[in-house]
């Protein structure tokens, strides 16, 4: 799915929001970068803020014009932060994902990104089936470029593993302590805790439900239970 | 919602980042900004990548230690990329709007993001509740700190739009112990163990870090670890 989209980054100003936009790009998967009129590039600046993402960069194709920059995509969405006078279907950066993993079986899509001051121009939004707005605070709207591809080739790549389902890496889970284990323990507790004077049989039910309460929702692990058992003898010795 | 939310950066190298997060949390409607030690700040960088955020700079609260900090917050979660040897409750940036939203009803929460190079230490990751881990591609997994900021809060944003056009539920939450509370419980424990003659301050390093790991993932309430610190008391009582 990933490697079906292009970023599209329309006259950028600073050469530093491209290495920025490389570098988040490349965090979530996506290699495919297309510049139109880049004020400044290649640049150390670009470089630099890339962290790493020198290849992305290199592999950036420079064009004139939008149109050329988009002429094979079969899908094309504009990031505005704008509200439009005319009307547009205009959806979220995971509802885009969602498009785009549709989409992404058959073609190429193009997300466009504006300058970073003025954004698209209504006729380059003309290119665009859908326009992509990202959810923010209304008095404080402008997102920086490179953290507008962050947000939406984030819901990209979350989108990705849920649709390629890739096999789980195999993360070894802790060994969990068994019920029955955990009834010893709390046995144990409740033995320690009468020898030590700080319950009485009769009249300290409560305490046992909210200290058994406690340690059940931990999810303990064996390792955890030997621990605090161990801690349980050391008491009983101690005081013996 | 968005009001219990205090960002903290521990040790930010780069004032920059500072102003890019700035502007990050402001685009999202976050104001809240802690800094633990920042190498260089105020700063006309910091300033100048804030791009208008220029309020969060201002009533940014700057902190020697880390402990400090989050001293008041009932909710500590920590960015985090590296995959631990020890297993630790493990979140996305979706769970960690969730569990925001459902915190946030009563209490303040801190969401801490590390050094750019190096992230958080096995130290400061023991203070949270929750690690929170960014999807991203595995080969190429350092987000820039103010990227992640962006990608955290806009989950936040995007949650508490949901959230807020909902019906509040009246549930009582029970209160949770607070950062600092939780030291003083460690500290006490620690104490008892050498006490009763569980652990030798040389050699025990490790077994205290299991002790702390388990009760911060419990995420203690302030009647439990009444409790607790009672059974503390008694055990020393009685051994002396």
């Amino acid at each position: 799915m990933l490697s079906r989209v292009i970023i599209i980054l329309v006259e950028p100003t600073h050469p530093g929001n491209i290495g920025a936009t490389a570098r988040a790009m490349k965090n979530m998967g996506i290699t495919r970068l297309h510049l139109v009129s880049p004020k400044r590039f290649p640049s150390a600046d670009a470089t630099s803020r890339a962290s790493g993402a020198d290849d992305i960069l290199e592999n950036a194709l420079i064009y004139p014009s939008l149109d050329n920059a988009i002429a094979d995509c079969q899908l094309v969405i504009g990031a505005s932060a704008r509200t439009r006078v005319i009307p547009w279907p205009e959806i979220t950066p995971r509802e885009c994902a969602e498009l785009v993993a549709q989409a992404s079986m058959s073609a190429d899509i193009a997300i466009l990104f504006g300058r970073e001051h003025s954004g698209l121009t209504n006729q380059e939004l003309d290119r665009c089936q859908y326009l992509l707005t990202i959810p923010c605070n209304p008095e404080f709207s402008s997102l920086n470029i490179a953290a507008a591809v962050q947000i939406v080739t984030y819901e990209l790549f979350v989108k990705s593993q849920a649709f390629t389902s890739l096999p789980q890496p195999a993360i070894s889970t802790p060994e969990f302590a068994t019920a029955a284990e955990l009834e010893l323990f709390y046995d144990h507790l409740y033995q320690t805790l009468q020898t030590i004077g700080f319950i009485h049989p009769d009249k300290s039910k409560s305490i046992m439900r909210r200290i058994r309460r406690l340690y059940t929702r931990t999810r303990l692990e064996k390792k955890e239970l030997d621990i605090l058992r161990g801690i349980l003898s050391a008491t009983q010795s101690a005081k013996s």
